[in-house]
C-alpha cells in the first residue's frame, strides 16, 4: 500500500515537472531543434547583460514579414482576395464607369478561372481601383468588415485564424524580453493595420507595409479626413523593406523573419555586420498540413516558389536559419489539437 | 528657548513643504496661469480611468512641432544653417562640379549678406546638394560632428542647448503619464533624428519629419547600405503633418503642439471630433529672451510672422490654448539661471 502511495506520489510530480516544463517552455509549438535552439539562444545572450552579445534595451528590434511568415500566403494573398472580392461594390458605389473595363468586367463576370488567369497589371489595377480614392476611416471599416466575413477556400476559417501558432509565440518571446516587434509587410500598412494588434499584438505604429499617399483635408462638416491617393509612397518589398525600415524605424533590426525573396535585403539589412543578430526563414515544406513550396534542393518534387535556391544558398552562407514547417513545427494553427 | 525652538521646526516645516510643493510640480518652469492648468487637468481628466475623459494607454498619443515649438527657429531653421555650412565640403568632396554654378558660389563666397538674401528656391537647391547622395551613416556622422561644434550666433551656444525647458518639462509629464511623445517636424526626419534621444528623451521611431527616399545596396565590402535620394516622400508641413502621422504612427493624437500655419493642420487633426483633446501654439512674444513674431492683435509692434493673424483666430475659433512664451514661461533654456 505504501508502496503504491509512493508510486502514485512519483508519477504525481512527473506530471507536475512536465507541466512545469510545459510552461516554462515559451515556445511549446515548436519542435526541439536547431531552429528553436537559436532562438532561445539569441534571446539569452542579447538580453544578458553580462554577455558580450547583449543588445541595449532600446536597439531590441525585431522585424516579421507577413504573407507567408506570419500567416497564411497561399493560394492568393488575402489582401489581393480582398481587392478582388470589393471591385462589385466598388464599381457599383464609386466607380460605376469600370463596369463594362477589363479586368473589371472579368471580376464582375464572377468566372473563377478567368479571374485566377488576370495577369499581374490587370491584379495592380484592381488593387488602385479598390484601395485608392476613399478615406483611411471608410477603408479601415471596409476591411474590418470583409474580415469579419471572408473566409479561406481550404480551411473555410476567417483569414485571421490562419497564423501561425509557432511565430505567435515568437512574437510574444521577443516582446517578453523587451523587443518591438515589426511587421514589415508587402501588403497594404493600412490593410494590415486593421487586424495587427487583434491578430499579433502588435499596434498601428509597429506595422511598416506598402503604403501610398493620402492628402488631408476637412470634409463638408468640418471634421478631418484623410482621402488615399493612387501614388505609391513605399513599395515594401526587396530593397523597399531596409527602406520602409528606415523610414518608420530609424534603427537596423537584430532579428528579422521572412519566408521569400521579398525579405532577401531586410534579412541582409539585419544581420550583416550589425552585431549579435538573427536570421530566419520559413521553409514551406509540408503540403499536408499547409502549403509546400521552395528551393529544388529541399523540395524537388515542387515546383520552386519565392523562396528560390539562391536564396537558400545564401541562407547558409550567411549563417540565416531555414525553419522546416513540417519538422520545426508541432503544431502550426491555434485551432489545431 | 522653547519657543525659539518651536519656531525654528515651524520654519524647517514651512521650507520642507514648500520644497516638496515644487518637487510635485512636473511643470516648475510655467507660471501659473490658462495654459499650464489646461495641460495639468487634460493629464489628469485622460489618465483617470474613472474620467469621462479617460484616454486607453494604447491611445496616448501627443505630436510636438519641433522649430519654433521645442526649440529656437530664428534667425533661420537649424537644419538650413547645417546644410548652408555643409556647402564647401560637399563641393570640394562630392560635387566639385557646383562650385561655379549659383547659389554654391554665393555661399562659397563667404558673402553673409548676399547668403542672407537667397531665395527660397536657392536654398531648396542646397538643401538637397546637402542632404542627398551619401549614405544614411554618412549623413548621421556628419550632422552629429556639426551638431557637437556649431553655435548659435546670438547665444553663442549648441543649438541643442537651445529648447525650451518649459517643452522638456511637458514632453517628460506627458511621458510620465503614458503618452507617447512623438517629434512631427517640417525639418528633415535623419537630421533631427541624429539628437532627438539625447535631447528630448524621444528615440528615432517616434521621430516624424520630412522624408526623403533612401536606396538599398551592399557596399563594396558587402556591407548593406542606404542612400539618400533627391526623391521627396513626405513634406511634413501643412497638411503634410496629419499625413506623416498617418504613415508613421496610424493613430490620431489627442494633443498636439505647435507655432506656425505650418501646424495648423496638425492640431486641427488632433483636437477635431476626436474625443478628449488638447491643442496649443507656442507665441513668440518675448524680444527680451527671445524674439517677437506673430499675430497683429497680439503684437501690433511686430511685423506678423509664421503665426498668422488668422492662425490665431482659428485658435481661438477651436479651444486652442495660445502659450505666451512671455508670461507662460519662467524660464526659457536650462542654462538660464
Amino acid at each position: 500500500m505504501m508502496k503504491r502511495l509512493w508510486a502514485t506520489a512519483f508519477l504525481a510530480l512527473c506530471v507536475v515537472a512536465s507541466n512545469a516544463q510545459a510552461a516554462d517552455d515559451p515556445l511549446p509549438s515548436w519542435s526541439d531543434g536547431a531552429s528553436k535552439a537559436a532562438l532561445l539562444q539569441f534571446i539569452q545572450a542579447t538580453t544578458d547583460s553580462s554577455s558580450a552579445k547583449f543588445v541595449a534595451p532600446e536597439e531590441r528590434v525585431a522585424t516579421f514579414d507577413q504573407d507567408g511568415t506570419l500567416w497564411v500566403e497561399h493560394p492568393l494573398y488575402t489582401q489581393v482576395v480582398y481587392c478582388i472580392e470589393r471591385v462589385p461594390a466598388v464599381v457599383a458605389n464609386k466607380k460605376p464607369d469600370l463596369k463594362s473595363v477589363e479586368p473589371f468586367k472579368t471580376v464582375l463576370s464572377g468566372n473563377r478561372e478567368a479571374i485566377a488567369k488576370l495577369s499581374l497589371p490587370d491584379l495592380e489595377k484592381i488593387l488602385a481601383a479598390t484601395l485608392t480614392g476613399m478615406t483611411v476611416d471608410e477603408f479601415q471599416a471596409d476591411a474590418k468588415q470583409w474580415l469579419a466575413t471572408a473566409k479561406h477556400p481550404r480551411w473555410q476559417r476567417p483569414y485571421t485564424e490562419l497564423v501561425y501558432q509557432p511565430m505567435l509565440e515568437v512574437l510574444r518571446l521577443f516582446r517578453a524580453n523587451g523587443y518591438k516587434t515589426y511587421i514589415v509587410t508587402g501588403g497594404g500598412q493600412d490593410f494590415v493595420r486593421v487586424y495587427s494588434e487583434q491578430v499579433y499584438g502588435i499596434p498601428p505604429e509597429e506595422v511598416v507595409g506598402t503604403a501610398g499617399g493620402t492628402s488631408y483635408g476637412l470634409d463638408k462638416a468640418g471634421r478631418p479626413e484623410l482621402t488615399k491617393d493612387p501614388k505609391l509612397l513605399l513599395n515594401d518589398n526587396f530593397g523597399g523593406k531596409p527602406e520602409g525600415i528606415h523610414l518608420v524605424i530609424g534603427r537596423r533590426p537584430h532579428a528579422a523573419f521572412g519566408n521569400s525573396t521579398g525579405d532577401q535585403q531586410m534579412l541582409e539589412y539585419a544581420t550583416i555586420d550589425n552585431g549579435p543578430v538573427l536570421g530566419m526563414l520559413v521553409l514551406h515544406d509540408d503540403a499536408t498540413r499547409e502549403y509546400a513550396y521552395g528551393p529544388a534542393e529541399r523540395l524537388p518534387e515542387t515546383k520552386v516558389g519565392t523562396f528560390t535556391q539562391a536564396l537558400y544558398n545564401e541562407a547558409k552562407q550567411r549563417g540565416w536559419f531555414v525553419i522546416s514547417m513540417k519538422s520545426d513545427w508541432k503544431r502550426l494553427f491555434a485551432f489545431d489539437q
